[in-house]
Parts: C-alpha cells; sequence; structure tokens
C-alpha cells in the first residue's frame, strides 16, 4: 500500500468515527470507532493499512490489549500470519501469566499476559485501537519484554496527539493511521 | 469447505486446544483457546470453517461478545463482507444502547449493544468463542432482536455440550466446530 492509499483510508475513518461528546464523563470527547466496523469495506481497508507497514519485516507475534485492541488485532495478526497473543485485565487469562501494574488519572490497574505466550518470538507488534495517554500501551511493552520479547513497534488506529502517549513510548516506534 | 476438511480442522482444534483444571475455580476444567490464537495457519482455518456455513446467506451483521468474542468475530466479519457489531458489559459503548439482563450462577448480568447498530439488517450472525449455558449467547439474541434485527445463527468454535447452552438457544441455528 502506498502514501495515497494509506491518505485515502485515514481520511475515509476520519469521516466515519463518530464523535461523542461527554463520554465517559463530562469533557471529555469520545471518538468512537463502531461506525469504521460497521463499514465491512472500510474495516478491510483499515486492517490491512495498519498491517502493510510490517509485511516482511519478521513480525511473529501481534500482541492486543483486551478488549477493543482484540477487534483489530486478530484481523492484522491474520493477515501478517503472525500468532494473535491477548492481554489481558488480571484473573483472566487461566495459564501462568506475566503482570505489569500502571498507573491511571486516579489508582492503578494492571495486566496479564500468557507467560508462555512469546516463545520463539522475533518480531511482536502490539495492536490497539487508540493510544490516547500511552499507559495500557506503555505496560504491554514491558509486559512484553518481561516475557522473552522484543517490540518492534506498536500499531494504532487513532492517535490523540493531545494526550501524550507518544511519550510514554519513547524508543518503541508508533505507528497512527490517524492523528486528532 | 466440506465436510472432511472441517472434520480436520476440528480435529486440529481439539489436539491444539490447552485443557486447565480448576479454572476459574476448583472443579472446572477449562478450555484455553489461546494456543490455536497462537498458531496463525490454524486461526486462520478455523475463521474460515466459522464462516463458511454462512456465505451467501445473506449475512449482513456479525454481532461477537466481549471480549474473547472480538477475536473471533472481527475475522468471521471481515471474511463475510459484513459489519462488525460489539456486545459490551454495560457502560462501555459511548452512544445510546439496548440492553439486556442475563442470570448468571450467582446473581444477574448485563449487556448493551449500540440501538442504531443494526439498522439496516437482514441477517445477523451471533459469533462467540465459547458455548457453555448459553446464558450471554441468548441475551445478545434478545439484544439483536431488541434492536430491530433477526438472528440467522449463532456461531461457536466449542461447544460444552454438558452445560446445556444449546437448549438456551431453542428456536435458533447454533454451529459450534468442535464440542465436549
Amino acid at each position: 500500500m502506498n502514501s495515497d492509499e494509506r491518505a485515502a483510508i485515514a481520511d475515509e475513518v476520519r469521516r466515519t468515527v463518530r464523535d461523542i461528546p461527554d463520554f465517559p464523563k463530562p469533557g471529555i470527547l469520545f471518538r468512537d470507532i463502531t461506525p469504521v466496523l460497521a463499514n465491512p469495506s472500510l474495516f478491510g481497508k483499515v486492517m490491512v493499512a495498519i498491517a502493510s507497514p510490517f509485511e516482511r519485516q519478521g513480525i511473529t507475534h501481534v500482541v492486543s490489549i483486551e478488549s477493543r485492541g482484540f477487534i483489530l488485532g486478530a484481523p492484522v495478526a491474520l493477515e501478517l500470519r503472525a500468532a494473535f497473543v491477548p492481554v489481558r485485565k488480571p484473573g483472566r487469562l487461566p495459564s501462568a501469566t506475566v503482570r505489569e501494574d500502571y498507573t491511571l488519572e486516579y489508582g492503578t490497574d494492571a495486566l496479564e499476559m500468557h507467560a508462555d505466550a512469546l516463545r520463539g518470538a522475533k518480531g511482536v507488534l502490539v495492536v490497539d485501537d487508540v493510544l490516547a495517554t500511552g499507559g495500557t500501551a506503555a505496560a504491554t511493552c514491558r509486559l512484553v519484554e518481561r516475557a522473552g520479547g522484543k517490540v518492534f513497534a506498536c500499531a494504532f488506529m487513532i492517535e490523540l496527539a493531545a494526550l501524550g502517549g507518544r511519550a510514554r513510548l519513547a524508543g518503541t516506534r508508533a505507528d497512527s493511521l490517524i492523528t486528532y
């Protein structure tokens, strides 16, 4: 996919994302991706646009973050013929896990990945729908390292630049299809 | 895909699913699908095996249940060129929703779908990873009707027949790739 094609897909995503004011709380403008998912032709193009920079880059594992990340990560993994690895909230993965805590606006949360999920991994691509503050993406990158993997890049459909997530991923390549 | 091919894929899934005793609590044998997702060739075949009975059946929308259902539902929606519609826990979808409560072993839970998600829907396919007691799948079917849609069928990777989920979906076609 060339950069003109990618730009055309980005434009269509921008026109299709639905802005919801005051969600999940007053003053927040939520970027609702469900209209993109509801358009099969656009969803397919978005998936290819996210995956295509990583074709023939040695990606063996796609790691995605519960739960909206799964919607993009699973098709991207299939497109790249890579293993799909879910990162989940604590207590939901049944086998032995590694765990990372991370800071929220108020308090902390944690993510887990199966400890054996990256056995034999060469290149790991982290996929999520939105890069906001970068807290969950950074925690996921640390999880990957803890499980013995190496993050090749993080890929997002949407980046909310004002929230500074890219800075929290310093040193890691981060690709976004569209940026607000 | 013919029935021999489907049976071969089912056999490979059966050999690949990892049994985890006593998860999430003592006495429960958990069928862990993550080794299937970690095998890109098998994951791709599973996705096609789930989707192929519904090719050219007029499926316009694939409805999937948070969060493991998203992992199968999103690729199946892309394969069928159908809209992908997420069903989520309460409070997570940003626009106006319809809601269904359902009974758990102890207490109740609820699911939501965007109220406008099935606008123009003809055939709806409900996709989830596992059919267990059928509570969430039955609630999802009711959500579909409440939003003005019609369930064509439910499709699962795994059915745990002893838990009787199929009976709760009475009147609705239910396809499972493998049955324990």
